[in-house]
């Protein structure tokens, strides 16, 4: 290898954290590692086997320190870089993660005698536990005319600080009093590696509540708990920093840890689809990167300031400095197709599945793409996991309509397919509708892997397709803002030219097949504001029943 | 065996025809035997290749006499009965299924130079080819305002007498023409056993809109076409003989096909759904019988007569002389259940089936037998196969609602079961409605052996279920309306109690189940007005784009 510099670039992820070395000149990827998590997701007992309540996600911190000792050393070694080339750290986590820690960071959960208190772990994001709070967060705030309501398109989610937080004060007091910081996950790791607790914008801005420098008023929280006035000031206000700045210099613990040399410049955190953005080169106003996975994250800059119904969040600089940052989502995605996969393919197909070598994703794939749009006669709600945007409704439910008697797997699959390109669709409509302009849309995670899936988007959003040239996009792009930081280039923008990579116009639409999916499109939106909004509330009457029969 | 008088039934089907011998004194069923058609349905040519369009469906007329010369003998000779025991012939047929013939009765397709003339062979009853001349045959009538129309629901169907006739005149109007007599295989059958065209009351009523004594009038006809306004005077008025009634004695040439003695009494023709109701010993007014297979077919007399919407047709004496006789339907039952195991069964499900010697249909439904109403948290529409009553629409289709990533193959299961009660529960409601109660509901038919099926239209309908006492419902039925024929029985309701078979109150409401049950149905029904009624026509819409899709 050459003496060129290099930055390390380390993705937190939900079962897993991952390392990439990147060379800072032009990006390229020169190894990476995987260390999974000893303890995964605790969601139904701790370590000590306390047993824990239906819908709780916890994790254990020290988990993600073994990251730093194990992967980051093994992409180096794989690498064959030498630490000396190495001028910067930068880290991106899973959000919103949180955890209490003492002044000095220790997790409340590390402490002798908590071990058995669920209270004291790290809430993962997917810690769903909180709704009721969150539910009472969102019903005051409306009635007092919060002003950071409409950031955050009406409605905040129970994955989110306040509404984790409140929580802990309403079922362990005593875990609530001792903790001295309530932060994310993602501004832990950066504290363990400099030293120094820094808050990152992106975080603070989408999952805190952080608007215009101020979060919800001591009078709204004294409002919804007494105990709460003083949330704010007592645990969560902090310096924020913002993206690409440093946070301080590597420690000579944590130079240990990872084999790099300590001094080295360590990143402002951030979160894992947001960082995706630049390492897709998306930096300018209007592009939009959908991370496709089992969900997908919309993220996206505008210099136009909307309020867009049912996004998650609009936070400035919350993607890149000096622009709005946009999110949004749909929760269910790969998730739904692998369920249909799952539980609805029926032994011949996985047997001439097997017989060609192909996965069932891939055999379902190759015989629906063969369809004209229409021809299966079906449609499909994309709700089986919820609605993240722009219903802003988890208690919603999947739908499929046009059955017949010759209605085929490869039909359903399809269809499947083309309801989340329905709700992309709904989501830039959502965006463009209140002003806030989509001018390309990006693809990025593991599905753009699927040509016939990535087609149908291009033609159910009439646009072409890019498509990201990486497979570890938020390590890319948490390396690239270590280069930034550590002043190899002067922003991030500059960085992700330099370092990001893009395919562009990679799937087109095709003009007759945009006009039978618009008509489709149209019955789509249909069913979405009958059964989404509340014209029929069917779904949420099924769940209740559903919810009554499994007590 | 005993010297005791019999009689002998004969069920024609779709696929085959059974004959059953019966004794005259208690209906006790002797022994059985089927004749499968040699040609089953012709629905893609004729027997010399000829191609035949889509929705075509037809059969040939000497498949027929071969049941008499194959079934008849074998089901004596394993009944041990001597001929002479047999003191009369009862037949039922499918419905509407007729064909163009000679003053003699000679099939067209049977005439030298015309075996390559689709238009001259029977056109079975699922012959949907006829749809065009449906459509207009019911908007005229409306039209013109038909008095006729409300006996009908206020439609007919394609599969009727009128739309297959003017189908023929219009699109061979040769054979249209030679065509002397256009008549019902029902009443073609009982004209081969006795030599004599005897037309039977249930068909002329239900599927020849032979109301009050009088068939559409010659104007209206010339209306829809003016070669068709002497349809009725030139090849279909012909003297009505009652169910019950003797049609003629039976002739040496069809003693010798059935090895029966010369002389014997033959019935008047009838219907297989309708012959049922006395084989279960429902001949009071009210008392449904809804006979479920593929699809489910509701009859029942009343005292009553009400112009229930969307009912099939409501005719004097169609069931039991003296009563009005009702028949309603669901197009698709059984045939739903068979395509979702077909479709959508994982190769998991059916192994463990396999290993615990269960059929799928036998697995899923003990899976699903343990969850309480709503648990699954599901909704479906049974429209899979279209909707007979009382959307009397094939255009819709099936929707399934509330899916998570959590439901299963047995949920959805167990939904699709519901969903038929439902909407066996809406053409019950639809009668009560009409002034036209429902007294008893008793079932026949091969999902009776579904107990858990059985359960949920008891819960569902808040009815106890009565079940027939036999598998051979139609065949039984025959040979009661032949025991009264022959003067054994002074009418059917006396045979009726002899001969019919019965269980009362086999399975009872749950209070609960009810209760759970109501809230799902009336959900069922705001969807089926919803989708089913033009609030919203998705349905037929994505049915044309997938007409469109597949030229």
């Amino acid at each position: 290898m050459s003496d060129e510099p290099c930055v390390v670039g380390v993705d937190f992820g939900t079962l897993s954290g991952r390392a990439v070395v990147v060379r800072v000149s032009d990006g390229a990827e020169l190894a990476s590692a995987e260390h999974v998590y000893a303890h995964a997701v605790l969601d139904r007992s701790l370590p000590d086997g306390t047993r824990l309540p239906p819908d709780w996600a916890l994790q254990v911190p020290s988990d993600y320190i073994d990251v730093l000792r194990g992967a980051v050393p093994e992409a180096m070694t794989r690498a064959g870089v030498r630490p000396e080339q190495v001028i910067g750290i930068g880290t991106d986590f899973t959000a919103c993660t949180v955890l209490p820690v003492l002044a000095d960071g220790t997790p409340l959960c590390e402490l002798p005698g908590l071990e058995n208190r669920p209270h004291a772990y790290v809430k993962l994001w997917r810690h769903h536990a909180a709704q009721g709070q969150a539910d009472r967060i969102n019903a005051l705030a409306a009635e007092m005319k919060e002003p950071w309501l409409e950031r955050y398109g009406g409605k905040i989610s129970s994955e989110w600080e306040f509404a984790k937080a409140l929580q802990v004060l309403e079922e362990d007091p005593e875990i609530y009093r001792r903790t001295e910081r309530w932060l994310e996950a993602a501004d832990w790791i950066v504290w363990r590696l400099c030293g120094t607790y820094v808050r990152n914008a992106c975080t603070a801005g989408y999952k805190g509540q952080y608007q215009d420098g101020t979060y919800p008023s001591r009078d709204y929280l004294a409002a919804l708990n007494t105990d709460f006035a003083d949330f704010v000031t007592d645990k969560l206000d902090h310096p924020i920093g913002q993206l690409g700045d440093p946070a301080g210099l590597l420690t000579a613990e944590a130079a240990a840890w990872t084999g790099l040399p300590e001094g080295i410049t360590v990143c402002v955190g951030t979160v894992d689809a947001h960082v995706t953005a630049p390492a897709a080169v998306a930096v300018e106003p209007g592009q939009m990167v959908a991370i496709m996975g089992t969900s997908t994250c919309h993220v996206m800059s505008s210099d136009q300031h909307g309020a867009v119904p049912g996004m998650c969040g609009v936070v400035d600089g919350g993607i890149l400095p000096g622009l709005w940052g946009y999110e949004a989502g749909q929760s269910g995605v790969g998730d739904i197709f692998g369920w249909f996969v799952r539980t609805g393919l029926p032994a011949e197909y996985a047997e001439r599945a097997a017989a060609a070598g192909q996965t069932p994703h891939e055999y379902l794939t190759a015989l629906a793409a063969g369809q004209k749009v229409g021809e299966h006669g079906l449609l499909a709600l994309d709700w089986h996991s919820g609605n993240r945007s722009v219903l802003v409704d988890h208690d919603l439910s999947g739908l499929l309509i046009g059955q017949t008697l010759s209605t085929r797997p490869e039909d359903i699959y399809r269809a499947l397919l083309e309801a989340t390109a329905f709700g992309t669709r709904t989501i830039i409509d959502a965006f463009e509708s209140a002003a806030v302009p989509v001018t390309e849309l990006i693809i990025a995670g593991g599905l753009t892997k699927n040509a016939l899936l990535m087609q149908i988007y291009a033609d159910v959003t009439r646009r072409p397709l890019s498509i990201i040239g990486s497979t570890q996009g938020p390590a890319l792009g948490a390396a690239m803002h270590a280069a930034v930081a550590a002043g190899a280039y002067p922003d991030i923008r500059a960085a992700a030219h330099a370092m990001g990579k893009v395919h562009r116009r990679v799937y087109l639409p095709d003009p007759q097949r945009e006009v039978a999916y618009e008509r489709l499109y149209s019955e789509y939106r249909v069913l979405h504001d009958y059964f989404g909004r509340g014209t029929n509330d069917v779904m949420h009457r099924l769940r209740r029943m559903r919810a009554e029969a499994s007590v």
